[in-house]
């Protein structure tokens, strides 16, 4: 097939490598004028804004973005959307709020185009070789792309979600139980070093990779990390999070279902982020106040009556 | 009455002038002769000894013990168990473990001494002024010490709660509570704070104490603490935990009572002992394999790719 | 003073006796015309409709709105401001979303309204002798209706807690604490109904009124309800949430604060709300496929291979 | 090699098969007759008794316990015991505690014998046709038996984790982790289908176990779960807890490790067990209480004022 692909950063770029591999033709644009150029040394057709991007296509027109969600997306939108026109396809392939995309969806279908939105797994390594992708929006839209779907994926790794919003909402409810399920091998691995045992952690990591109930990618990832350094001395403790976590939350909130495993490895990332917590302080203030307890003081780790 | 009583701490000393000052007869001692000395200048008999101690009383002997849990209290108990007889009454006013308590009264119970475990709330000012007491073990032996108990506590703030080691697992579970309440209270005013609003914590504390849902004394003991300063920065942010959290969570482990708030509060104490976890550092490792996003180094604060 | 009041609920209508008791003339008015009748009975001044109690009012006019949440506040406030002039004194006394009280305000202002945002607590008997009230908004209006908020709460019991959403976030986050402490208090009576002690609810709950660390009008309650039956047979389990667990959560996650009591909590309540949860369907499914682990039919109790 | 095998239940049956597919002769022992004489029709030597078994190995003999943790790996050691020499190594393949693994080695020690703790996953499958191994004990005595682990264990399935208790701690916290990746994906399946979206769960399971982060065995478990039934209507949805879940948190506690997120998948499988539980009951009770919020009573479904 033939694509417009928006947004060369560390996935886009790696997608638009592995397009131009199995013979798909890219027009590629990006802000950056390097990576467009880095990109057309791989092969693809550099365009120099979205109307020629758009230009160089033929209908019915696919533009592929891969681009930070909130205000990026709605620029590129912005500037496609005057030389769209009926039938043609846009895929928001970032991490956009699956609300966005409802309310995107709806107004391009105004004009007769078609917002596909999906959601993509598999990290930097799946962009490049194999990814893993949820597809929400018009089934007629999925089916033109599905063969493009089929070449970036691993077999299997990819489907139809269903209407306008269910690829991010799908891609979201991933992330959620990502947090949950990293939160739970950080708090084995630290069990594991507190207590008098101590073993390897990349003998640990090694073994759970193979035949374990546990095993899967993560716990790849972890050997990979530990091989590196059994402390992991390398990196401090901070741990961002991006979007999806919390607004998996909020959307639990907002069905009223239960999520107290994926809440609170979002609260723990939140905890990591600041050495001292001002609630911490409230309880500790607490305590000194009804038992006399002793509490540390700011200024040094000396305990006070 | 007339009572034996063994530890001058903070709760001891306290609770020791409030039954002199209410007309007791009270022969105290400690290992600190210092601690004994000036509980004698308030009008208490110094004993030199636990033998001592129990020679001063009169049959039945009441022993009150005020000592920290575990071996101390062994100790004791093993100090003033030769000079004991049939009848006498050993009371562990102290924090022991509810297990250990159903333990040590089967012990006595084979001299046909009494072992009473009396929890005890209500901080300094409660032992000063007016306590809590949560009692267990043989109910003719809390008959005869109730008089006392109602000297010693508040209106109404004293009970028997059953068996040996009910008072102390009763007062148990009510640290389990206090945790909670004070983690709840702690992730509040986090919030207030950390809103657009941050309203005037004193203000907010003295206006929740008063007629509100959630009026209590720890929030009457949260509006004294911001009263200092609004922010608490004349303390830091780590908390201890004391046995009786990790014990309510054992309990309820035990009997298979989900308890996800106590718990998650004793888990927020773990965290705030030390700046940076373990179990966040392999998360942010398996956030860099797989993403390759940016992670925080150790060292220092900025970003790397 | 006198002031309009639209709303005659369960809160409303003790809200407004009280006001009458103390000497204040009300005009009042609800949808419902029987409740208007009532309250004329008690000394209140009928209005057939907004246009009337507002035209019975002095300018500034304060007009108090009790009704719940969402639309009924917009219904009202469209209906009220017609006939509102600048100057005049708009109050949302009930539980609205604070997010909705700074838009409403905002709106209000271009017409030179202004809009208190005040939150109620201490439940109907609160509202009948003396409640708890955190206002936001403008500051001179609040001056103008402190001496009513004076009457109406217990002593120190209200505050001007800072600009438009202020009263109504410094609720919201009043009942995510709440939600905590009740939680926390459940799971304790729960872990003392499971242990082998299983002491009488109601001594446990009278003991800790008085003179514990974790008294407080919640623990009241707790008497309360425990005396009419030790195990709560009256009642079944489900608990119902009403938007503030919800919003404080989604606030935290906005702020970046961790909250996992209080989100726990507001997790318990939609958990109690059904017999069964799919979140455990999927759970148990996993176990009988790796380990052939025995699971329970939907039909009957027996474990099956 | 040549081993004794004591105990045919689904997983120790299993092994044995798989043992004597590679070549290697077992002399089998199970309290169930029946289970011999199976085992014995695929291969296996049967023994009539402990005594029988170890006398038909060489020394040194290899005894592998296959039986449920607590009293019967007692019963067996106790019966093994006196027909065992110095030298000799007794594997306790199951799910004991690790602190019961530590002093069972300890005691079997003073006889020269030595214990090797390993703990097994991979569930019925693994058994079967390559399992994971965690082994803890004498490190000569893990050497002898590496070649069996070599053969009954997937390619790098199976390491050496330390002293004597490492290898059921390594397999006690990989449960632990198990319970919480698997709540978390209880969580995410339980969300989709509250949504609006309601995705067909066997689509989005096949999906997420191809090229997503969060591939991995029990992902496509999960996938088989649904290809049954897409709201597994075919199961209830108690979650029954095994010894393991307990026991990391009760490590965790012993160890000051914060575990939110694998607690509260514990509790989760606590709350699973009964459709209603007390702590909701009291927090619905406080409710009514403070606000005469309805309730629903134990009879029927009906609110009440």
């Amino acid at each position: 097939m033939k694509i417009g692909f928006i947004g060369l950063g560390k996935m886009g770029f790696n997608m638009v490598e592995h397009l131009l591999e199995l013979g798909h033709e890219v027009v590629a644009f990006d802000v950056s004028a390097e990576a467009v150029k880095a990109i057309k040394a791989k092969g693809a057709t550099a365009a120099s804004s979205l109307q020629h991007l758009v230009g160089e296509l033929d209908a019915p027109r696919v533009a592929w973005m891969m681009v930070p969600a909130g205000r990026p997306v709605d620029a590129v939108i912005g500037g496609l959307a005057p030389f769209l026109k009926a039938g043609d396809i846009v895929i928001d392939g970032g991490n956009s709020r699956y609300t966005d995309s409802v309310v995107r969806a709806e107004k391009l279908r105004e004009e007769g185009v078609r917002l596909l939105d999906i959601g993509t797994s598999g990290g930097l390594d799946g962009a490049r070789h194999g990814a893993c992708m949820m597809a929400g929006g018009d089934r007629e839209a999925y089916t033109i792309v599905e063969p493009m779907l089929r070449d970036l994926c691993v077999e299997n790794g990819y489907g139809y979600m269903g209407k306008s919003g269910a690829g991010h909402f799908v891609k979201m409810v991933h992330n959620g139980i990502e947090y949950g399920m990293m939160q739970a091998i950080g708090e084995g691995f630290d069990l594991l070093r507190a207590s008098g045992f101590a073993p390897d952690n990349e003998t640990v990591a090694r073994v759970w990779s193979n035949g374990s109930v546990i095993r899967g990618w993560l716990m790849d990832l972890a050997g990979k990390a530990f091989a590196q350094d059994n402390d992991l001395g390398w990196l401090g403790g901070k741990v961002a999070d991006s979007g999806e976590g919390r607004w998996t939350v909020e959307a639990a909130v907002d069905f009223g279902v239960p999520v107290p495993v994926i809440a609170d490895a979002l609260f723990r990332r939140f905890r990591s982020q600041s050495c001292e917590s001002f609630s911490d302080k409230v309880v500790a203030a607490l305590r000194h106040e009804f038992g006399g307890h002793a509490f540390q003081s700011p200024e040094a780790g000396e305990e006070k009556p």
